[in-house]
């Protein structure tokens, strides 16, 4: 697109009802053109603020109509360069942050409507006193917007038990490419009227359409929780310990996390106000979550005892602590979510959010961590995460004293796609839930097997021929491999 | 197609490798010309019974290559025409019914794979002693195969709890109409390689592509059940006693049917073996299914027995029979299953699955019911089914003595269509589990919104371009209201 037409798209924006909702400060845009982790800078002439449904249908059938590009964001707190433009510039940079109301409580439907750009945690805390809650929570939750956890169908702490975004979204709105708005917000328990068009616009990252708002499901507020922390020797024990508490804790436990010493150390190191959870080191260390969400249960704390006490008993963990309060079951949670923020202060690193079938991950990581050491002299591989999903990140950071941009460019690359080959080796998945965004695009279509392929083209075609939801992220069009 | 254009086309597969598998015979055919109802008859010079993913994929080669057309078939007992052919007799009929072996047991993942034409009768036969069961269930599980339940995301008696196929499907492997094989039959809890191709074939109804396998969730098996047959006045009395069992019994309810007498005298007139579960006459009938299937639970006996005790104390009930044992748990069920066979003596009737929001669906019967047969004078609306999924099964009878051709040529499509504009009037859903297959397909293109269309037409069209996945089922491409 030349800047001269560009410029006549903008005035036209502007001179239409989303005047008073354009952005075209380059001050006030800049912060939104870089990714989180700040892997990806991008360009882009206009934001558009739009507060309801109608200005952005108005707004993606405008831009249909130009053949202008653009790129949806939330929190801008995506991992994968979803949500940051490219350095062409001639793309619109839509925020969905002005729309973040909470449309509707149904408590007796044990669901909520809200907007794309409520933010997770003001979601939390807006069902505070409600006796219920949104069970699904991730360290970005300060800025994670629920358009955004939609679109990358969002994992976190809690799908042990309540699942990704997937299984937690009852129903969506968005506005698809043609301008027309999907509404799926109806509270229909069953609905067999053909494909399920939500599902497909649940971790979709905004190529098919945008999210406007989502029906979400609740359940019971916590009555009360107590996090325990084990240390146990390898990822082997870890499981083993996983596996005993299924049966002894049932659904009582949420959450399953492991981390290795190294992220421990970094964690209390950067961050101010933590302090260790165990007197000595451990090689690794379970951050289990048991929750009480039904009066009539026995409470969270006696059950966490009573299933620690015999774990101990059988041997599967080395030493363990309980939260005896919430803000120690918080400080307990805080060392965990600050992995990834404690290990940006500490140098270079390149991240990869992968899966493994569950059973497997315990060997996964005992073999190809060590491999991926010998292999990159310097570097070190570290897996921390959702253990009970067969999730984990596994990051390898850089030899003490690289130099960032030319270790990001070169060694870091060599890295990721002999992980991401190994995982395809071990049947697994090269995003579990961070989604593919720029980052992976190239890599999943490496991996692909063509079935795959073939179908994320044909659908990305289907909706968008033009290619201006999103360009460039998750699938491109045309592909020199592509038979269709 | 011309005759001499498919003679060739059938020549040519009985010379592959498929040729033992391919029947021409027309007396062999002919019984799965006819759907299960008797309201759609098609015509097919061949069927052809895969034994394997390759030879379906082979024959997926074949046609896509000849530009013939397919209509796979499982059980034929789907209820909306979605696996029978059309009279110019140029499809196909692929019946997957011999694909049915369990492929894998995965005790310890709570999983099982299963091919597309195992039944679904025989899969809860094998998981008989292994501690795990298949929590869904339908009149029709005596012939209905795991492909077919998959391709019309079936529902049942247990979606209360356990929620439809779409809730209890991991993943496929099924062959795209390109003829690749797509597997998502890996163990992966998470992945987000982009859009969910699982869920998208799930409810296709073999528009997308033919399911081959899928990886099916397993939960507990049943410890003990108690089936407690409930007499109550109206729906919304049903409403209010299923309200108090929510509370009550929590994940112990695991259905909750609701019945009119009619439907009650209509059984044990036509159904040998069947008795009355309750002495005197009731206007609604409720059953419910209370399950143990956890060792520490109360046992569903003891259960059933204090909540219905409390329910006669609030008078949420008239009258109540709890079963006593297996066999009589097994004669309630039997009631409730025969409702459809032994309207199908009665003479014609025309069906509509339907959904309403939850909260809605006694107002909605006790509303456009009486409304149905003031319209439509002589006819009888019966409405039964999953109250608690806001589904029921919404059908009109004919007048006595019609007759059942000019009767379902005629006033039958007046009916329907009123019923569906009252449905579509209360925001609810023309097919709540049955799908759409011929019989809905021009109801759905008449009362569904733009984007939905848009959608549902763009994403065939992508996957489909020449059409021969199951043609003229759930959408059609052109349409003159089309505007993409």
């Amino acid at each position: 697109m030349t800047d001269e037409k560009l410029h006549r798209f903008v005035d036209q924006l502007r001179s239409s009802d989303l005047s008073p909702h354009i952005v075209t400060d380059q001050d006030a845009i800049a912060p939104w053109l870089t990714d989180w982790r700040g892997r990806f800078h991008g360009r882009s002439p206009v934001m558009v603020e739009p507060r309801s449904t109608e200005e952005t249908a108005f707004l993606v059938r405008t831009v249909a109509e130009h053949k202008v590009a653009i790129v949806p964001q939330g929190g801008n707190s995506g991992m994968v360069g979803g949500a940051t433009p490219d350095q062409a510039g001639d793309a619109v940079l839509l925020s969905m942050r002005r729309m973040n109301a909470i449309r509707q409580d149904l408590p007796e439907e044990h669901a909520i409507i809200a907007e794309a750009g409520v933010i997770l945690q003001n979601l939390h805390e807006h069902l505070e006193g409600a006796g219920l809650r949104f069970p699904l929570t991730l360290g970005g939750k300060g800025s994670a917007t629920i358009g955004g956890l939609v679109s990358t169908n969002a994992g976190g702490t809690q799908v042990l038990r309540h699942g990704t975004m997937r299984a937690l979204v009852a129903g969506v709105e968005a506005v698809l490419p043609n301008g027309s708005v999907f509404d799926g917000l109806a509270a229909l328990k069953k609905d067999n009227r053909g494909y399920d068009l939500n599902q497909l616009l649940v971790g979709a990252e905004g190529t098919l359409g945008i999210v406007t708002a989502a029906r979400l499901r609740l359940c019971p507020a916590v009555v009360d929780r107590c996090v325990i922390w084990a240390g146990v020797e390898t990822p082997s024990a870890a499981r083993k310990l996983l596996l005993f508490l299924e049966r002894e804790a049932g659904s009582a436990m949420e959450g399953f996390e492991i981390m290795p010493q190294h992220c421990i150390d970094n964690v209390l190191q950067h961050i101010p106000g933590t302090r260790a959870p165990l007197a000595g080191n451990h090689d690794w260390h379970c951050l289990v979550e048991i929750v009480r969400d039904d009066a009539g249960d026995m409470g969270s704390a006696q059950r966490a005892e009573s299933i620690m006490a015999r774990a101990m008993e059988r041997g599967l963990i080395n030493d363990a602590a309980m939260s005896a309060s919430e803000a120690q079951a918080e400080a307990f949670w805080k060392i965990r979510d600050s992995i990834a923020e404690a290990e940006r202060a500490e140098g270079p690193a390149v991240q990869h959010d992968i899966s493994v079938p569950v059973a497997d991950m315990a060997r996964f990581i005992e073999t190809v961590a060590p491999e991926t050491e010998k292999r990159f002299p310097g570097s070190r591989a570290v897996a921390f995460g959702h253990m009970g999903d067969g999730n984990v990140h596994y990051h390898v950071t850089a030899p003490t004293n690289s130099d960032a941009d030319q270790w990001y460019a070169g060694a870091a690359k060599d890295i990721s796609q002999w992980v991401y080959d190994q995982v395809a080796a071990w049947n697994g998945s090269l995003s579990a839930e961070h989604g593919i965004g720029q980052l992976k695009r190239d890599e999943l279509e490496r991996l692909g097997d063509p079935a795959r392929l073939f179908a994320l083209r044909a659908v990305k075609k289907a909706f968008d021929p033009d290619q201006i939801m999103n360009p460039g992220k998750l699938i491109n069009l045309a592909s020199p491999g592509d038979s269709t």
